[in-house]
């Protein structure tokens, strides 16, 4: 029976992200600890190589979710040392980012308030600081993840030092010797969606990816990285859709391949990491079609 | 609350194709017969100006679909001149094509032996001849729809007078002098799916219906024409792809536009006529931007 119908009320999910991509052991383990928790499902675990990070994708009862929240972060911080770890991802912390999601009977202020309370348990329980982004930020310089996160860990451990305005929400000031700190937030439903291209020149990757995000007017709501995957021969352009209302994985998609076509290069493949929501499903194929009218009545099984 | 709710046991999709795509009345009235029926509902009614022909999507308890079915061909049999009526779309009869498609705790012996049914009541009160076609069919000769139609209304009525082989399966042989003959049958989901070309040349999109028919070395399952509409200023490649299973919308729409671009024309728009099933819009999606793995358990609200 589906996990909706299984639990009445208010239903969140989380998409933690962990710096652990390889070690099957330790994704596994930090799963079960998530899935073993009361009223929590998993539906979702994407493990990367090159970016040596592991994202999980979970949904539940609010308090189930920051429980099971926890629980992988103490996981997570038993089983990853930073010190040790590599990936071409940027990363601040063992658990890096803990996003909330409104799903059901719930919304995102409720989601803000989980957050705050997550993270104010890791410090008191874990001694892992951390900092509050998203709908849960409570200084106006930390909405964006990425002002939050900076170049990361190793440039992070030192910054909180000198720089008042760079110390966590909750402890420190010093990072965790080797778990660092954890970033914990609520926000809209987010694509993670990674675009290969047949090059092994990261120059490339790292240009599409500047003239592809919104700060750069491109697409509106899109975060874009240009990364060398050392597993493959390729290059690969790491987006984060933030406006699923507006910008299809589609348009990603074309916008990439059309960047790369003006470059010489050819798209490989591309990936979705965890899940994706229903309308960018339907907007994806709208687009790709070029069809006049579309919606979700228009499939059989959406319909009946 | 969903239709499938709603009705226990097994449920039976009808999509009725009439000659009539201008008089909105017409239509209205057509559908209205279908919808007053007990344990029927309509999903969806598309009607095109230049096939002059509309499409009804309906579903419903087997013997309720089968009463809506014959009270659709009455209704169109009582408005409808097939003497007066003009379309790019080939026709035999006012009510064209009737096909059933299992959806629900039935299967397609379920259907056929609907089909049989419905096509025998067609003659038997309302004195049009009926074709039985794909399952239903009872001669081999007439499982392809196409060759059971052939040129239309215009060319079968006095081909049925001097050719026993082309006689109807029920009646006949004469066709009804306005309602012409109904194409009967069970089959599996199809879409029908046009691509609009920027061209007044329909020479052009009968060159690529050609080439991207099943027949013609194309994709599998794949059923095209070209037509000219009258309009607009474009040319229609129309198709119906009956292996939904293998060919995709988007796989449909890229091999026209790689054919239209080697003929330096270039693509509109697309249309869907209808629904399409869930697994459409998925394998789509995995083409469109060619993910390397995807399936339904990927998009959140079908997850949950």
């Amino acid at each position: 029976m589906s996990v909706t119908k299984q639990l009445k009320g208010p239903i969140v999910e989380c998409v933690p992200n962990f710096s652990e991509g390889r070690r099957r052991e330790v994704i596994d383990t930090i799963r079960n600890e998530i899935d073993s928790v009361l009223y929590v499902k998993v539906l979702d675990v994407h493990s990367d190589y090159d970016h040596n990070r592991s994202v999980i994708t979970f949904v539940g009862k609010p308090a189930a979710v920051a429980e099971a929240g926890v629980a992988a972060v103490r996981a997570a911080s038993r089983l990853i040392d930073l010190r040790k770890h590599e990936g071409v991802h940027p990363r601040l912390g063992a658990a890096d980012v803990i996003p909330l999601t409104p799903i059901r009977d719930c919304d995102m202020e409720d989601c803000a308030r989980l957050a705050r309370e997550v993270a104010k348990r890791i410090w008191n329980e874990l001694d892992i600081p951390t900092y509050l982004y998203a709908h849960a930020a409570v200084k106006k310089d930390r909405i964006r993840l990425e002002d939050v996160r900076l170049k990361g860990f190793e440039q992070m451990r030192s910054l909180v030092l000198k720089d008042k305005n760079r110390r966590p929400d909750f402890g420190g000031p010093a990072l965790h010797p080797t778990a660092g700190a954890s970033i914990v937030g609520a926000r809209d439903p987010l694509i993670a969606f990674n675009v290969n291209l047949k090059s092994r020149d990261v120059g490339i990757a790292k240009e599409i990816a500047e003239a592809i995000r919104e700060k750069n007017s491109g697409l509106v709501g899109l975060k874009a990285l240009g990364l060398k995957l050392s597993s493959g021969r390729c290059v690969q352009v790491s987006t984060n859709i933030t406006r699923t209302d507006v910008v299809s994985p589609f348009r990603v998609y074309e916008l990439v391949k059309e960047e790369a076509t003006k470059r010489g290069v050819q798209v490989a493949c591309s990936e979705l990491v965890g899940l994706m929501p229903l309308c960018s499903l339907i907007d994806s194929v709208r687009d790709a079609v070029m069809f006049d009218s579309f919606d979700r009545s228009r499939i059989i099984e959406l319909d009946l």
